[in-house]
C-alpha cells in the first residue's frame, strides 16, 4: 500500500494567501453589495510596459514561423537573457557573475522552494521571523524542520532570527549556527533592509561558518536610499557562500508571466561538490524552461525603453507606498516599511491579533490585508498592506481605514 | 557546514538528453562543414498553430491594457482552460473527470518528477524499462532508489518491469509488489502501446495491491487504432488509483511555449489523506502557476480551428513516422513503433551497444538519435528516432541512414 509523504501532514492550515484568498471571496460572496479592495497579496495591477508587449507579441510571430520555431529552450535559459541579466543586474554594478552562472525559472517562487533540495535533510536552517511563509513550508515538506508547536507557532528545528521594532526589522546573527540562512532584503513582509555594512556581516558570517545564504532580492527595484545593496554580490566573499534569487514579478509585473533567475556561482561549493551543478542537474531532470516568448519579454525589462517604462512603473508603486504610509500615520497607527520596499508594515491596534485585525478591516473597511502572524510568529500582532493597488484603489483603501 | 544533499552525487552521468545535446554539439563543432541532422530528443519542429498565434496575441493585447491584465493565476490554472480540458479530454470520451481535478502545469516532465514528492520515501517505484528517464531519475534524487550497479545500470530498490520485443514491449506485472507504477503509453522510446483490456489489468492490479500509478498519457494525440486507450480514466476503477499526466508539448507544439496538466481524482486516498489534497498544497506552495498568455494558447488548442490545424500537424509528424519505419525496413533494420506514437525503436546492427551505434550513425550519416540504453538496461542494444523533424530532414536522414 502506498504512503505519502507524511511531512505533509504537520503543516498546519494552508498556504497563507490562499487563505486570506478564500475568506475574501467568502466575504464577498456573502456581501455582494461591498466592493472589497485588495491589499492583500502582493500582486501587481499595472499591465505590463509597451517595451514588453511588443517583445511578446514579437517573439509570438517567431513562433508561428519554422523558420524562427524554438522548441526546448537551453537547459540554463537563453543566452539573450541571461547576457542582459549579467550586465545589467551585475556587471554595471561591479558585481562579477558570469551568464552561465545565472539559472532562468518561471519565478522566485519556484527557486525559493525548490532550492533547498540540493541540500541534504539533515542542514539546518535559519528564517527572519517574519518572513515570506514558502522557506519554511518548503523545508517542512522536505522533513528538515523537526515538529510545529502550536502554541508558539514555531519548528522545533527552525532558527528563527526575530525582525521586531527593537532591532528596526533586521536580524541579528543567530546563536545556534545555521548551515542555510534565507535572507530577504528589502524584506517581505516589513519593508525592512539592511545597509551594505550590515549585510557584509553575515557574508563574513556565513564564510565563517561554513553557511550558504539564500538570498531572495525579488524587491530589489524598490530600493531608494543609496547604502542599501542592490545584490548579495556587492559584498566582498559572496561568491563562496550566496545563491542570489531574483524575479521579475514585482518590478516588471510578471506575477502573471512568470519569470526569475537564480545565481549559483561556481565558486560556491562544499568539500568538492558545486552547488552550480547539484542546480544544472535539477533544472536539467525536473525542470524545462521558462517559455521562449516570456525569457524574450525579459530581455525587453533591459531595453532603454524598458527600462524607462518600468522606473515609472516602480514610481508609481511607490508613490502608492508613501500614500498608505501617510496615510496611516496620519490615522495613528504605528507604521514603517514602504521606502525601499512596497510594503507597509504596521502594528494593530487595541492589540488586536493579526486575523482579528484581518476580520475587522475587512468587515469595516472592506479592505484585504495579510495578517503578520502568517509569516511567522514575530509577526503576530502586525499586518502588512501592499502598494500594488491601483492609485484609485489605494486612496480609497486608505479613507476608508482612516474613517473606521 | 552545510551538507549537499548526497542523492544527486548517486546519479551516474548527466541528464541523458543533455549529453546527447553535448556530444552532437561537439561533432557540430569539429566538423562545422557537416549538416547535422537530429532526430534525437523528441523535440518538434513545425510552428505553433494558427489558431494558437491568435489566440497569443490576443492574450497578449489583454496584459498591456490595466482593464484586463492578469497578475497571479489561480492555484489550479484557470477555469476556461481547466473546463476545456475537462470537456474534451475527458468528458467526450466518456470520462467523468471534474474540472477542480485537473492542476494546470507548465509541462509534463516538470510534474513527472514533482509528483513523488507526495509521497513518501519507503514507497517502492515500478518502471517500464525503458522508459523516459526523469521517472527514475528525480526519484534517484528524493532518495527512493537505492544504490546504483553499473555493470547492470539498475538501482537495487527499484522494481524494472522489462519491454522486449519478446512481450511486444508490453510490460508484465511485476513479481514483487510496488506502491507507485510509472506507465507511458504511448511509451517513450518504444512507441508501443498497450490496448484498453491490457491496461484495465493494471488498474485491477494497482487497486488490489493499494498501488498507485502514474500514468504519463503525453503521447495520447498519436492513437491511430481502435483499442488504445487515450486516458487511463477510460478504465474501470482508475478514479481511485491513477493519476495522470498530460503534455501540450507534443500534440500542439508546445515545447518551448510550456503547458501541462495533472489529473487526481478526489477519490485517491491512503487512508483519510486525500493526494489531491497534498498536490494542491504543493501547487500552491512550490509553483505559481503557467502564464496567463500561455494558458490562453492552450485553450485555443480545444477550439474548431485549433483541433482541426492540430490534426494536420499530428498527420504531418505521423507520415514522417511512416517515412523512417518504412525505410529503415527496408534498409533492413528490426524496427517497431511509429504506428501510435511518434517515436522508432530499431535494435542497434551487428549487436553494437547504443552508444556505439549512436557515434556510428553521427559520424557516418551525420543524423543525431537516442541511444536505448539511457532509457533503461533493457534498452541497450537499441535506439530511438523521431518524427518531429521537418520533413525535409526526416527523408534526408531516412535516405542517409540506408546508404550507410
Amino acid at each position: 500500500m502506498f504512503k505519502v509523504n507524511d511531512n505533509y501532514l504537520k503543516l498546519p492550515g494552508s498556504y497563507l494567501f490562499s487563505t486570506v484568498g478564500k475568506k475574501s471571496r467568502a466575504y464577498q460572496a456573502a456581501n455582494p453589495e461591498k466592493q472589497v479592495i485588495s491589499l492583500g497579496i502582493g500582486d501587481v495591477t499595472q499591465p505590463l510596459a509597451p517595451a514588453i508587449i511588443e517583445a511578446l507579441h514579437r517573439a509570438v510571430d517567431e513562433m508561428g514561423d519554422a523558420k524562427t520555431f524554438r522548441g526546448y529552450a537551453p537547459d540554463l535559459g537563453y543566452e539573450f537573457l541571461r547576457n542582459a541579466i549579467a550586465k545589467n543586474d551585475y556587471a554595471d554594478r561591479g558585481c562579477r557573475i558570469e551568464a552561465d552562472e545565472i539559472f532562468v525559472s518561471d519565478g522566485a517562487k519556484c527557486d525559493s522552494s525548490n532550492i533547498q533540495e540540493i541540500f541534504g535533510l539533515d542542514n539546518k536552517i535559519a528564517v527572519c521571523d517574519p518572513v515570506y511563509p514558502v522557506y519554511v513550508d518548503s523545508n517542512v515538506m522536505a522533513g528538515r524542520t523537526g515538529t510545529y508547536d502550536a502554541a508558539t507557532g514555531m519548528w522545533s528545528d527552525v532558527i528563527y532570527m526575530p525582525c521586531t521594532a527593537d532591532n528596526g526589522f533586521a536580524p541579528e546573527l543567530p546563536e545556534k549556527t545555521p548551515d542555510l540562512i534565507y535572507l530577504c532584503f528589502p524584506n517581505n513582509p516589513t519593508g525592512a533592509t539592511v545597509t551594505k555594512a550590515q549585510l557584509q556581516e553575515w557574508v563574513d558570517y556565513a564564510n565563517k561558518v561554513g553557511a550558504v545564504i539564500i538570498y531572495d532580492a525579488a524587491y530589489e527595484a524598490y530600493i531608494s536610499e543609496e547604502n542599501v545593496p542592490h545584490s548579495i554580490y556587492e559584498c566582498e566573499g559572496a561568491r563562496t557562500c550566496a545563491i542570489e534569487l531574483k524575479s521579475f514579478s514585482k518590478n516588471a509585473g510578471f506575477t502573471g508571466t512568470r519569470l526569475g533567475y537564480t545565481v549559483i556561482p561556481k565558486e560556491l561549493k562544499s568539500a568538492d561538490v558545486s552547488l552550480h551543478a547539484l542546480w544544472a542537474r535539477r533544472h536539467g531532470t525536473k525542470y524545462n524552461g521558462a517559455p521562449y516568448i516570456v525569457q524574450r519579454a525579459g530581455e525587453a525589462v533591459y531595453s532603454p525603453e524598458g527600462k524607462a517604462q518600468l522606473k515609472e512603473q516602480v514610481k508609481y508603486y511607490m508613490d502608492n507606498a508613501k500614500i498608505i504610509l501617510e496615510g496611516l500615520k496620519e490615522a495613528g497607527y504605528c507604521v514603517s516599511g514602504g521606502v525601499n520596499a512596497p510594503y507597509i508594515w504596521l502594528k494593530t491596534p487595541e492589540k488586536m491579533t493579526s486575523w482579528e485585525f484581518f476580520d475587522y478591516l475587512l468587515e469595516n473597511a472592506n479592505v484585504v490585508g495579510t495578517p503578520g502572524s502568517g509569516f511567522g510568529p514575530s509577526g503576530e500582532g502586525y499586518f502588512r498592506l501592499t502598494a500594488f493597488g491601483s492609485r484609485e484603489n489605494t486612496i480609497a483603501a486608505v479613507e476608508r481605514i482612516k474613517r473606521i
